[in-house]
């Protein structure tokens, strides 16, 4: 395997490690995948950008309080990797269920992780709905 | 100026020429502020994403084909730059004739930018509409 194709299988791990934590609805675990300091940055769909762990970190409760199930396929996965910033570009197929109402949809999303030691942490995650093709 | 302040302000700099480019209404104005390879994406509000760089300079071509007049007043910038890639998060409050209809309105976007020599060149954009604070 070459040193580029590893980079990039690692980043593939780590965007995995997202949606799984994303679906664990559980903020510990989704802690565990993000950078901790006022780099963090998320922009939910329909949403102003949120700045830094602690805002980040709140978004995401709100989140997890509201929503009873979540399921993602994600799909059209690319991966950049420059040096210790990795962007990837995919697809977000998701089934929820939020309150009493189940959904199904499609969010694009840019997700940007940052190298830290052995790891690759979550330092940008913006999605945003989709209208059209 | 601290070197991390230099780079700082080159993509500061990156940035402006990229919202100068698309108030241009202009492909080959924008065409120089983009990265013309494979690596080039770009999610405009609503959209899925265009993927390198003739997808995305076609995209730029249906919306300057549009628009009549674009201009933008870009607020929030926050700036991170590691190593040879930049992130840029904004707001970009627009003002807008498309057809005979004048818009204003907010996006939120992610901006990616490339050192290549002495440039920084667009990689990313990703923007979406604002629906709530």
């Amino acid at each position: 395997m070459t040193d580029s194709h590893r980079l990039t299988e690692e980043v593939r791990r780590a965007n995995e490690r997202f949606y799984r934590a994303f679906e664990s609805l559980d903020i510990e675990k989704m802690a565990q995948v993000w950078v901790q300091d006022d780099t963090a940055h998320v922009i939910h769909p329909g949403w102003t950008a949120k700045y830094g762990w602690e805002e980040v970190r709140d978004s995401w409760v709100a989140i997890f309080d509201n929503t009873r199930y979540m399921e993602f396929d994600v799909t059209d996965v690319h991966i950049l990797v420059v040096g210790d910033l990795a962007r990837v570009t995919c697809v977000e197929n998701l089934r929820s269920v939020v309150g009493d109402e189940q959904n199904t949809g499609q969010v694009q999303a840019t997700n940007l992780y940052v190298q830290r030691g052995e790891q690759w942490l979550m330092v940008h995650h913006h999605g945003s709905p989709i209208f059209t093709s």
